[in-house]
């Protein structure tokens, strides 16, 4: 068949970026094939920081840049990727590609969740989509899903593992019993975690894909200063244990969900989730988002959440929907929120069951000291416990748990004020949530 | 938002049908909302074979059709959906609307797999499109997710339990200890099955699914007869019993696979899948796809392979898509085979390692007899057992049962062929893969 190209401005040539390069010289004939001779692409311009470093794909040096201003005005660029990361200079190419009306392409959660509001309004304003199929686990279609395939359904919740890095992390605690240093360092040294692995581990890249997914689902921009983001830094051996003999397994779980009063909880944190549920069976970087529609009812999607080739399958897959659409001069069929806004569910008004682990100077009567103060509030304790060694069961004891049944978060947090003041607590309580999936 | 109206008409009001109605009325504002105000859908007309049927949903009579001819002829009906079933009315309506170039929505995999040749060169004549989400696996977004997510991907393999009811048979069978005709009988009273099951226990109703995953992933059409089907009406709680022992489960399989020399292996059989594989979890009348592709990687798409709800969900995302492009006047963006022709590997060249249970007269050198045959053909055996009453190790036994080592499904079947003349075998041997995954 014969295609004609359409040009691609590539911003960005790391892992993701040399990944659609190479993704794109293996199959674009298939490509071509497959959109019926529509859709040829080929790198028109790359932009990088460093023109000379040696690199996994080869390109004719005329076709790098450090310029984004000359990328994004090169005439043979039709269609602008972002992949450079950050929320500065990658806010800037985007929206100069669509006040160029350049359709974007991008994998940049950060940035959409940050300054999603600012891009989506130059997207409509430019009549240009952004397609951002990379930027929520990796090669597993989800912003499809819940754009295309479910827009018949109410979404009444998602579920999802969205971070591969700290699902790994916590895998490795489980099975290998490491504390969370050595875990973090594990997943380093294998490259998963990124040099500063800080947004994987406090929760906050997978609270931007939360935040990109609520807003699919339902339509409105979403402020991530109202989010409740927990990391799983505080993460223990001891608390995964206690998950275990209950039968749960500790995952850092990102969970959207509507209220019956339309209000939209959102909220990313580590979990207790029954060890027979799906979600429990996502192991190492892989992802997994459940979905539940009044429609379709549950489903599941699983895959490579990060990695070179299972993101730049993403990418492309949205590039070849960029070119039919300029093909065809169709109108915008991509992503604009439709609401001007909605209700975020504040975390306090959210209700689950929880895990909390005391710092505390043993001596008799503290549990007693700390079960008066939850039943004060009406809070029922479900279990307790405090690890002492099989060998010396008198040893004076660091680490007390609570269970405690379901109540407002925001309870449990003025709670927790009052123990916390108790002179036998040590720290600031750690709190995970036990999730009814 | 202010939506102008796309009208529908819906030929068959059964199940899917009247889900069809009853999602658009309660999701079709958060439809035009969801596009952008573009895309409001209505019923314009119904085609069903009585009138006067009391049926689950209100529609004045006036809207009610037994000509399907007055259907697609109608000028208020700009898409018409195909939800009748059977390959003979169905067809001639489909091919009625893509003639006067209505862009086609069907849930009709029989349709579809048997006649598809026929419809994809019509669709392709008149520039119109034939969506069909709904003919695989219900409410899960396979469809779309192969043709347009996974479109920069050389598809490796797509590995699925696509067939709800006979999962859940085999279930009951594994879990209840019920014999085939009891388990189906259980099935056919929760309104699993069809009144007529049979293309669901005969592996058909995967294979016609199995038939348009391959076309879509490998773009050319597939002769159905060339493809090797066998059904879940062998399996027998002995086989059951033996997987578990062996740590397997027992699916009803449907296997896609390309070959290194682009051969496309096409089969749906009963299969012993390991216990520790995803596609295992899957539990009673749940579908699941397993997709692999060259960059994407390995990825799992899980939810209702069938029912009113699901299946409706899947049509209405299709409506959208079909209504967008009627609204935008973009070209055909429907699937349309892109090869003429590809080469079906031959069933007798797939290779896989088999269980085989034989049906015998127990006396002194029955499995040396068969060993011995196996053994000339080269066929290496892993194991065989012959099911005896812990009770009565000396009671003759019925059955006897063998592992085989990996071989090509053409030199077993010579070989079962030679062992089936062998006096001391009753009947035709039962086979089943035991697939690596
Ligand atoms: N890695 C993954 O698995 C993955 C998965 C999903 C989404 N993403 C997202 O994809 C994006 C890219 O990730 P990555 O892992 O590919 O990053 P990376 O390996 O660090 O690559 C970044 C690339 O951008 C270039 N670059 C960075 N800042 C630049 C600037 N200011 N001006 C010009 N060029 C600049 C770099 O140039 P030099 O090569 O010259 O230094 C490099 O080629 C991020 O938004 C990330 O969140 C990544
Ligand atoms: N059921 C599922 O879960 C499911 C899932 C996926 C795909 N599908 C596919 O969807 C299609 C419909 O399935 P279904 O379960 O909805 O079937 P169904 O409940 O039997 O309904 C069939 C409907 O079509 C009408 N009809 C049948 N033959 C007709 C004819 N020759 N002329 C006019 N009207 C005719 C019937 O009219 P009356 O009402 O007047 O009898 C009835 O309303 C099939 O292709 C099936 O394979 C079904």
């Amino acid at each position: 068949m014969n295609c004609s190209s359409l040009g691609i401005g590539l911003a960005g040539l790391g892992t993701v970026g040399s990944g659609v390069v190479l993704a794109l010289e293996r199959n674009s004939n298939l490509i071509c094939d497959r959109t019926g001779g529509q859709v040829k692409l080929e790198v028109a311009k790359v932009l990088v920081r460093d023109v000379a470093k040696v690199r996994p794909v080869n390109l004719p040096i005329e076709k790098l840049t450090t310029s984004w201003q000359e990328l994004v005005a090169d005439p043979s660029v039709d269609i602008v990727v972002e992949l450079i990361g950050g929320t500065t200079d990658a806010f800037d190419i985007v929206a100069a590609a669509l006040k160029a009306r350049k359709p974007v392409v991008t994998g940049n959660k950060a940035l959409l969740a940050e300054r999603g509001v600012e891009l989506f309004a130059l997207s409509k304003e430019h009549d240009t989509p952004i397609h951002f199929e990379a930027a929520v686990a990796g090669g597993i279609p989800i912003i499809k899903t819940v754009q295309e395939s479910f827009i018949g359904n109410r979404i009444h919740s998602i579920t999802g593992i969205i971070n591969g890095t700290s699902n790994y992390i916590l895998e490795r605690m489980t099975t290998a019993g490491l504390e969370f240093p050595a875990s973090l360092g594990e997943a380093q040294a294998l490259g998963y975690a990124e040099a500063d692995p800080a947004l994987d581990v406090n929760g906050w890249d997978a609270a931007h894909k939360a935040i990109l997914l609520a807003t699919l689902a339902y339509g409105f921009p979403i402020d991530p200063a109202k989010v409740h983001v927990a990391g799983i830094e505080q993460v223990r051996p001891i608390d995964i244990d206690f998950a275990t003999r209950l039968g749960y397994v500790v995952k850092l779980l990102a969970v959207v969900r509507e209220h019956p009063d339309c209000s939209v909880e959102l909220r990313v944190q580590p979990s207790f989730i029954p060890k027979s549920h799906i979600l429990a069976s996502v192991h190492g970087v892989f992802n997994a988002v459940a979905v539940h529609g009044d429609a379709a009812g549950e489903s599941l999607f699983y895959g490579r959440g990060a990695g070179q080739d299972p993101t730049a399958s993403s990418v492309v897959a949205d590039l070849v929907e960029a070119a039919r659409s300029l093909r065809q001069a169709t109108g915008h069929r991509g992503f604009l929120p439709y609401r001007e806004s909605g209700v975020l569910l504040p975390v306090e008004d959210t209700e689950t069951a929880y895990y909390v682990r005391f710092d505390v100077t043993d001596r008799p009567g503290v549990i007693a000291e700390v079960a008066r103060v939850l039943a004060d509030a009406g809070i029922g304790i479900s279990g307790t416990h405090s690890p002492v060694k099989p060998d010396q069961p008198d040893a004076e004891f660091l680490d007390m748990v609570f269970l405690l049944h379901t109540c407002r978060f925001g309870l449990l947090q003025d709670t927790l004020d009052k123990i916390e003041a108790l002179d036998c607590i040590n720290s600031k309580p750690v709190v995970f949530r036990i999730e009814k999936l």
